[in-house]
Order: structure tokens, then sequence, then C-alpha cells
């Protein structure tokens, strides 16, 4: 699935409701919320309470997906491209970055 | 760009540098960084500061990006499929909450 | 209760046990699901889902003294004074900003 | 300073400018942008990039008293009390969590 693909599926399940995109500040809350479930899962298997099998991935590959369905609303209802901000995160790794860390 | 892609263009990048892989509580902060540029950026557009024109996306693209970058460097470092993990979430989200919203 | 007093109770509560104050990035994970919980409770009371009544606050005071209390246990590790912390603060806000907002 | 006394200051400041207390949502958004810059302060003491001393605690006092500001004016604009608030949060945390860790 392409990152347009992703944007795709999120706008139609979107569409089918007569609610449409929440306001900014009210998906950005959610994606506050989500970023919030995502720390408990990580403090459950990495931190303190480590009471979660490394192992069992599922909870934290949903928490991540939470998050990008999130990001796809947002840059939907604000016409962004996803792909082609990711393309320009990558070039701005690979130049700004390239003298930052040790190289192998 | 596939979420396929997304995840290998991370690898290859991080895979550079004698480093690796940040632990992950690092990571996780480095998200809650990059969330909370993305809330800067949200309320200077659409909440009271509004010292910036909602036209100029290039901000907001830009953090939406870094998210994204952030969620691929822990999938990849956790072996997650953020590809299965979306369409999951896709799943769920028409399924749970096809009751939730008022349908058009 | 002073923010003296604060730290002191919070610190009396962790003494009690063997674990002690968790490590920096533990803290910070906490303090992002607490963020995460308050993000929740203002869609509910604010935002898109509005399911919840306005004036029952309860639970909005509780995440918000959870956020007091996690922020108490990362300055009583960092041993860091919150009451002369926040005294500076308020002297950034009274001259830092007197220009920024328009005065009554 | 009491909690009290954190209210009545912020209060003060906010009460001097026309605009009063900012929406709930917007508050939120202040909040999230205020722990991301503490995140970025723990990830440069306590994470991969350890580019600042620890033992320079300015910044992180700084970003620790940003967050009480913050729920301080939530409080105020939604007239909570967080010294009743946090009492609560002390009593639960003895209650709940006394048998949750290990005592000395």
């Amino acid at each position: 699935m392409s990152l347009k693909d992703v944007q795709k599926q999120v706008d139609n399940w979107v569409k089918q409701y007569t609610m449409g995109y929440w306001e900014p500040l009210e998906m950005l809350a959610r994606l506050v919320e989500e970023t919030g479930e995502l720390a408990r899962e990580f403090n459950h298997r990495f931190g303190p309470k480590r009471k979660k099998d490394r192992e069992d991935k599922k909870e934290l590959a949903d928490e991540m997906a939470d998050i990008i369905f999130t990001v796809a609303c947002m840059a939907n209802s604000m016409d962004i491209d996803l792909n082609e901000a990711f393309e320009k995160t990558m070039d701005k790794y690979n130049s700004r970055d390239g003298d930052r860390w040790e190289k192998k």
C-alpha cells in the first residue's frame, strides 16, 4: 500500500460519515491520545513496569498504525501530499545529517 | 512510495551509521519532540496566535513527515510491518466504528 | 500546599518503595501517557465527540494532578526546585511577553 | 509558593491582556509543545545525543515550569482547584498503589 493509498483509504472512510474531518486542533488532540497510548505500551515493554512480553508486538503495531491514520486525516483535510512530504524529509536527512552521526 | 518503501528507505539511512537504531524510549522521546513541533505549527495556523498563513503548508507537511519517519524507525527496530498494521487498523475502523458516527 | 510540599509528598511516596525513581526517559513516557489521557478528556468535553458534560470536571482535574505528580517525580530525581523554576518562569512571562499581547 | 498562589499568579498575568484564556484545545496544543521541548531536553541529556551536561539543569527546570504554567492556565479557565486535585491524587496513589510495588 502506498502513502497515496493510505490517504485515499482514510478519505473513503471519513467521507462515509456526515461529520467529515474534525477540526485541526481536534485531530491534534487525537494524535496526542494515540501517542500517549503508544507511550504506555513502550513503558510496559521497555520501561520500569515490563509487564508485557517484548515479543508480543500486536499492540505496538496497532498504536503505530493509529498514529499513521491520524496523520493521514490531518494531511487529507489540509490537502497535504504525504508522499511528497516524506520524500523531502528523506532528502533533508540525507543531506543535513550526513555529518551529524559517525558513518560506518 | 509504499509503506514498505518508507520503512526500507529509513532502514537504509539508519544502517549507514555506526549508531544504528536508538533505544525504544529514545525514539519515543523523539516522537514527542516532533509531535510538539506539529502542535506549535497547529497553534500558529489554527490557534490563538495565528501568525502564519493557513495556505502555507510546508512546515505542517514537514512535521507530519518527521512523525512518519520516527514511526518507521520504531517499526523497523521492532520488526513491525506498518503495511500489515495499517490494513488491520482500517479493518478495525471499518467494523468497530460502523455504528459510532452518523452515516451519510 | 506549596510546591515544596508537592515535591516532598511525592518523595515520601516514592521512597516507600524499593524501586525508587524511574529512569528519566521512563518518567517522560509516563508524562506522555498522562498528557494523552488529558487530551482524550479534552476531546470528550470540548471536541467532536462531546460525550461528556462540560460541568463534570473530576476527570480533567485528575489528569492535571497526574501531570503535576509526574513533573514532581522528574524534578525530585533531578534535584530541581519547582518553586524556584516557576518563579523564574513568571518573571520571564512578565518581561518577555509584556509586548506580545494587547494589554487591557 | 502554594498551588493556589501558582494559580493566582497565572490568573493575574492572563487578566492583564484583552485576549484572556485560550480555548481548551489551544491550551492543550500549548501543553504538547512544552512537553515536546522537555522531551528534546531529556534526549539531549539522557538519550542518544547527550550533547549537554547532565549537571546543567536550567533548561529542564524551565520546561517543567512551563508545563506547570500551562496546566495552571487550563485549571483556572475551567475553575479547577489544583490543590484539591493533587491531594486526591496523592490519596489515590497511597491507596491504589499500596500493593503495586515492592515496599522497602
